[in-house]
């Protein structure tokens, strides 16, 4: 059995992570920390868990925690992760950080965007947790950079496309829509109930710090820079993003080319699923699972590609794609804990 | 007083005229009519009317309302109002059409897009009932045909930047999310609570009947014809659109002109908002009122201008723009009636 | 034109006290106090007032109120209010008190729930704001408890069967569901959006300190002393309370006598609307309006009645009945500002 | 592995019985019938078991199913079960019916309530579907009646006082809420996401058809006939219902000993989770799960004690209770399938 720690457990992805690897047949979890919840039961907390774990909340220093991990999920906040990361990496304890710390290659790039780096040598080291495009590197991997939740299902989304040079680089439009639950569990007035409810809006339209990370994946598998428009929105729903994505198709392609150049793009992927020409995905159709589903519209009279792609945002979008990852890092099979049948409805 | 019909009241937008016009101080609803609901009191079908109206459904034909009617609303589905409409109109009644019977110029548009038309001498009598960009005509029409709420939403918009040619009229993509009442109130399996709740999709990606009605009226705006990228969402909420317009922006051009732009194109408009510099409007905001909220981003990394716009679907996008522009066709207020808050939370 | 004070507006009873009197035709508001808001436009923080009021937030004291009101609202916290209210009531300002410091008659009552009460002698002249019971009271009242919104719901809802003797007043339950809104606006987990959505709960029974305010009243009802269950729970919608009151049949009633005995109760009260036999009443019929909607259920197996009531916690529970009895108060019509339909869907 | 058919798999609960026994160690699912559905995939209709499972939906008789399954769950509606349920017991197919059609054992109330019974021989053949209160039995069963979603929450909270003798229980009152998929999925005005969101109401009370069940249930337990009074409720939520019972303890009885009480007559039961004293159950720690959660409190201002108990509807209300019963029935591990950890949020 593998020893998982989890630093940081007292965010919805901690959770979330508690509930995949309870259930996972290869994991012994043997610490989850929260300086909060320090002491308190995790049944205590969050009742769903009752009687499906004894675990304690503890407040152990990364040191503290070195010799008792084989692997380590990060969940705090970027900041914090650049700081605690090379403590486990150092130790030989395999790291899989769900901030954004060592998503971003170019360190000038993340302290544009978000702060100064601490640990930027370790920074090379990371390896972008997608396993649908990084798989063999992921499999050496002593760290690595669990994705934004909307970064993953706009990069699923629309890498074949640009691989097989389909469109154009410079033309993409990311809408994306989001649930409640990817703004965490701190209290903020736009997070409450009554705020959110009944409501919808667009948010840090053209300055998500997501929009660096976006752009480096898809420029990497472009094989060439380019900016993107990315507009994120709030859905009074708890999990799931849908990103609807615009692109130029380059002349004289046709619908079948596309899905067919899909099919094999993502064939054997197991969480990766092509929704039928004239079918489009829905957000509660992979709710609770680790799925992504893409849907695929060719308009001819605008000469466009609109991709429709769906994860549950704490699955696929973050504590799912950190399972996955762990499994390939340390020799499990792929999907183990991750056969979650969506809950519908 | 004005004598007023509401022609097909058991969905939403006659359900909702009732709660416009009983609280109009000008109007005085002396029919609607309902085949499902014949003889039952509006009370007994919308408990939320008891103790405001004594209306009952009744059956009538158009032949039968129009001694009775100065005015009249078509709240039938679109085919269906196109049989009716000429009754009132020949009576000297006047029409505003919730349908989309008359909203297209060109009858072999509507005919590809919707079905064959028997009234297409009307069609060249109707005016567009946005009463922001033709008031004037609206003053002395006989027949009006209410724009359809996504149309609404969008138009709006994006009015000002294409009739100032700050736009490439190419580029535009518009990515609309609606409340659940905009697909009324028949019985469906997609509208059934557990199927949206918690749930969220795209449906019908470029090929929804508002796309030839949105291109259409910015064709005119910007004198010449375009295709857009329109792709349709479905919110679980009851009412609002919110829509995400992207356009490409002509070179050289400043954020400062643009809301310079925007606050003079709807300087006295009651019923449009700009909202400030770095701010973005909410469905929430608008539900229940006859307002449009406009926010405006320019994206100077991308070249693109990004609107998003907010309308109550059964209000601005429905009833209350059929009932502004009866106050417009009859000489009243333009806001008389229409003096609602939103209710929020 | 009455001059008004709203004094504490940074709430959702604050908002809407401003979204009705904005809309009543015999008030002019003169201020709107807050300290967290001070000096920012209410349009600014509440975007749905864009473009219908220029009023600000100022954080003036009770003292520099006095000179410019007649009639003032305290949308305090308890404890704060009867720091205050002693202000505008010494200086002839009419003082409606949303919070609980005035509703029990019995200061040690009060202090056993709630806490030290400063200002008992006001307690005397305070008139329970429950126009449906003490409407000729109200007229002459200076100062005015205005009912919490459980006890609204509750005591409208069983009053005639007890003043009239048809129940056992021993055997009363009151099982009361209410929206998310009437927890306030301020930040605590237990608001978030995503642990309330999806959920349903029971809090404080047994303990919840509107408990002893429906004793009260009940009691003053039945002139007898009466203790009751009352259990309030959580639904994940906005606005709007539903209480379901169980109670011992005295015997040989029969539901005609129940229906005839509300019918005659409430027969000439405009907000107060009975359910014809047959028929509940619906949270979503009530939303947005002042109505209170009751519906009746004569249980013969089982010897009891059970009476629905319906309420907007925000309306009828808070701000509307608020305004009442203002309109009471200040001899205005008793309906000025409120003939609101409610906002369905 | 068992061989098991799911006999009519259009509605919710069939969904549920899917990924439930999709994701069970021992049983292989060899038919889905489905009319409506007849030759579609099941990964058409629902597209959340897209890559999870081959099955298609076929349009087999009884008949033709007996020969291929071990065991067959009926998700038909009552009436209709008690026609089949005859030809799998005939040919030795163990039966789990969903429906109503034989939970009554007095056929009398069944036909009062429902409809005439076609098979009232084997309703003294069948066992009442609650293991924690029928496990011996069950066993042995050929045919089980699989309780309603109501009952499972009301019986299993109030049982240990009714056992024991601490109620009143003349005095029970079960005030009942409900999400949406307790009305199935059938095309109904009342069901439209419209007509249920922001919404709230009571229905049939005291006259729905689980109160018999829940009557008979109790009285055996309590070894006396009894009434209650049970209301249902309508929640805009997808899943979960909560149960809120009263009863008048009886004199001299500590809160503890109601706690020990509890803890005694649940103490191995790996389904049924008691709340520690002051903490109260929610849906959202139940949802998707087998599990019912319940709280208690004692009222000593009143002589009451109030239970609340919550289930998932389709879990432990329906599908995930069929599948504990089967794991009863066919020798497997009770808890076999039945291990998922609520999604929350």
């Amino acid at each position: 059995m593998l020893k998982v720690g989890i630093y940081g457990g007292s965010g919805y992805t901690g959770q979330e992570l508690l509930r995949l690897l309870i259930g996972h047949p290869d994991t012994d979890i043997v610490a989850i920390t929260s300086r909060k919840f320090k002491n308190l039961a995790v049944s205590e907390v969050y009742p769903a868990f009752a009687g499906m774990t004894d675990l304690k909340f503890v407040d152990s220093s990364p040191q503290q925690l070195v010799s008792s991990c084989d692997v380590v999920f990060l969940a705090v906040p970027h900041g914090e992760a650049m700081t605690v990361a090379p403590v486990f990496v150092a130790a030989g304890v395999k790291v899989i950080d769900l901030s954004a710390d060592f998503r971003l290659r170019d360190v000038s790039v993340y302290e544009e965007w978000y702060t100064r780096h601490t640990s930027p040598d370790l920074v090379q080291e990371a390896v972008y947790g997608l396993p649908e495009l990084y798989r063999n590197e992921l499999k050496d991997a002593n760290l690595v950079a669990n994705p934004g939740c909307y970064p993953t299902s706009i990069i699923l989304g629309v890498a074949p496309l640009l691989r097989d040079g389909m469109i154009d680089p410079s033309s993409i439009i990311a809408d994306s829509k989001s649930g409640v639950s990817g703004a965490g569990r701190d209290l903020q007035l736009g997070s409450l109930f009554c705020e959110v409810n009944e409501g919808f809006k667009a948010y840090k339209i053209g300055s998500h710090r997501h929009t660096p990370e976006i752009e480096q994946e898809l420029g990497r598998i472009a094989k060439t820079a380019l900016t993107i428009s990315f507009t994120p929105h709030l859905v009074p729903i708890n999990r799931g993003i849908l990103s609807t994505i615009y692109a130029d198709l380059n002349n004289g392609i046709s619908a079948s080319e596309i899905f067919d150049l899909y099919d094999n793009f993502y064939g054997d992927e197991r969480f990766v699923r092509i929704c039928k020409p004239g079918t489009l995905p829905n957000i509660s159709s992979v709710r609770g699972s680790n799925n992504c589903d893409i849907g695929i519209t060719v308009d001819g009279r605008t000469g466009r590609v609109v991709i429709v792609s769906v994860i549950d945002n704490l699955v696929k979008g973050a504590s799912g794609q950190a399972v996955q990852n762990m499994n390939l890092m340390c020799g499990l099979p792929e999907g183990a804990g991750l056969d979650h049948i969506s809950l519908f409805p």
